[in-house]
């Protein structure tokens, strides 16, 4: 059997990072960086107040804590105003929070250290300031965040609200991000009926077509199309045919050596399509390689268990790694945790076991999420999974309190579930 | 001034959860379910065979061990059949993965264990049984995950791809869900130019309009508009008129008490909106309440920082709490951490850190993202921030090793950076 970290290596180097393409900030949300940003302009872009104030020159109201200092007024401005009144000895300039100082100006006394305490009043003549700033107090400088030609973010940063936000402040309407791959998944299965259908003796509902769907968008990509065939490979070869403009393609089932496994037969003999048996359970018999067209299929088991699973070993960092991820986050990295029951493993292979998680003082529990382990037709208990535990091949037994090592899958986990914060 | 928590309480205490609806199991990924969902049928749905093989009697092989026992073959089973072929002592059925066991059959042997080892081959009259199984090996119970009646998932449970098989597996077709929140997001201020477009002495780039937008989706809100406007209190009313079908309006800037702050203009003396001081920083000035149209309004500050920290903190539990997500979920809740650097603390308000985040020997590690700490004008390091520490007004100084307690924002945390696993 082949190790799964084999397998995984060969996935990866078959898949390469997708085209960039340059595209608005606006529809640049949760793409990959295709190449490293740097500020066209510093950020500040400008020397301006961070509070509603006077603009002053220090040495005018240097000794203001000892008797109060007059000012003349000599100008209002407001935040995108593009005034810049000189400033004499003895002058101020009203300015609100954000706006550009004089160039004359180095210091703000904030409203509430003069006699003009409210800023919707017209403005004044003069203003008497009641106590002395420090030099350049409430003044952002230019650049003092990052300066001209500093890294804004690197080559395959996922382009959070915040890289957004740094992205434009530092002079960018666009950025060149990978493009999403576009997936085809086909859940193949003569014994697959839409789900909420009625079943006659031998059918189930089919879970794996929206349960692969739904992987596929929290992955980072674009769903094409979803069908359903049944276990014909006549009927699989034509669905394969429609998903021609696909990067990828997703198969459940019909990866056995049965004798209706429809996956196998389309593809038994070929040079670009490979059936491995890989050392996990669930999720041993695997099917790997490209389409004529150039789209990388995968053909994972048909439980959806085992689906589910080899989706996250092995689909995921695919998609990640077309996307521009880079290398460390392509490979979901496992933490340490602790096993929070007792639990059987299967002999020889990595068990990869759909888990509960909850954390406390500080300690990662993963569960089984149902008493039967890591069975494959466990679907219903899918729903309570937060990651899975990985268990070496070598363990026989894992029990309450083991150290075990646990991968999360998903941004929901219960950190402290039950202590409110902010 | 006004707490965190007590700003917050209001916040919540305003919104509830927006009316279910029923869609299809394909559309109903990345919700909140409204109600419990319950087992319409049994997991699995029929007793069925775990491995290709040989359906039979146990009694027949029972001493197969010992010497060959050779039965009869009397059908062969594809999954997906709906044949229950009778079985008398001595006969045996092949049978694929998947498929439902005769009625009389109890017990499966692998292929491997007869003398009909290729599962393509036809199916023969007779098998050569050379291991004895145990009593039910290989087969796969009624009900063995989920009886009828068992809960699947409940209220506000987050509709997984795991969630969604599971649902699916249990029999049904669509589910209750709450709907996204409408959303429409305002930047306010007449400094403000589109991302990339030329700047004069004054403006800046609009980096709001896109980071809130992006932050509403990843809290799972949809964005029904993003506007811009001028400090003009005219622009404002009617970019509000315009949001009439958003649940909710995000507006930027203008909340402070200067002279040109559109948002204090419109709802100065309003009954329904009402302007706080937040014991926080940054993000002291906030405005809250409602529009006429019964959406609800925030006026977050201008400053990126502030509006992020804003939004994490007030708008986002508002949005989770719309959406139906448990309350347990709804406030993002604090981790225990530690201080990767020193930084100052304003006095007398809790601070809100944006901060890079590190895990090393199971030590989640928060650093501020800019040298220059939680101040509201470092727009360009929001690119680094993957959660923020949060400390209490209390605390004058935070020093590097401090315990902290930090609130994670993303899925994509390195947790184990550089350590490649499954």
């Amino acid at each position: 059997m082949t190790p799964i970290s084999d397998h995984l290596d060969r996935v990866l180097a078959t898949v390469a990072p997708l085209p960039p393409r340059e595209v608005p900030l606006a529809d640049a949300w949760d793409r990959r960086i295709a190449e490293p940003v740097r500020a066209l302009v510093p950020i500040p872009l400008w020397r301006s107040s961070s509070m509603d104030g006077y603009a002053v020159r220090y040495d005018d109201v240097a000794s203001a804590d000892d008797a109060p200092v007059t000012l003349r007024v000599v100008a209002d401005i407001p935040a995108g105003s593009d005034l810049d009144p000189a400033l004499a000895p003895g002058d101020a300039a009203r300015i609100m929070t954000g706006a550009v100082l004089p160039t004359d100006a180095d210091t703000i006394v904030q409203l509430e250290h003069t006699d003009r305490l409210d800023p919707l009043a017209p403005v004044s003549e003069s203003v008497e300031v009641r106590r002395a700033p420090s030099r350049g107090l409430f003044v952002r400088g230019i650049g003092d965040d990052l300066a001209t030609g500093d890294l804004v973010a690197g080559a395959g940063t996922l382009t959070t609200a915040g890289v957004l936000a740094a992205v434009s402040s530092a002079g960018h309407g666009t950025l060149r991000v990978h493009r999403a791959p576009r997936v085809t998944v086909i859940a193949t299965g003569s014994e697959l009926v839409a789900p909420g259908e009625p079943v006659r003796r031998g059918q189930i509902p089919d879970a794996n077509s929206l349960m692969v769907a739904a992987l596929v968008r929290r992955a980072g990509g674009e769903v094409d199309a979803v069908a359903q065939v049944g276990d014909d490979p006549a009927e699989l070869e034509s669905a394969l045919a429609r998903a021609g403009g696909s990067d990828v393609v997703v198969l459940t089932g019909g990866v056995s050596a049965g004798a209706y496994d429809p996956v196998k037969q389309v593809f038994d003999g070929s040079r670009d399509v490979t059936f491995t048996s890989v050392s996990m359970q669930p999720g041993k018999p695997q099917a790997f390689g490209t389409l004529p067209g150039g789209a990388v299929l995968f053909g994972l088991p048909g439980n959806p268990v085992s689906a589910w699973v080899s989706f996250h070993v092995f689909v995921r960092p695919a998609l990640l790694a077309m996307q521009g991820a880079p290398d460390g986050e392509v490979r979901l990295a496992p933490v340490p945790g602790r096993a929070g029951a007792d639990w059987g493993t299967p002999p020889g292979r990595t068990q990869i076991l759909p888990a509960r998680l909850s954390v406390s003082g500080g300690v990662l529990t993963a569960t089984p999420v149902h008493a039967l382990g890591s069975k494959s037709h466990l679907t219903g208990s899918l729903a309570l999974a937060g990651g899975y535990a990985v268990v070496p091949a070598e363990v026989e037994r894992v029990q309450a309190g083991d150290a075990v090592d646990v991968v999360l899958i998903g941004a929901d986990l219960p950190l402290a579930a039950g202590e409110d914060g902010v």
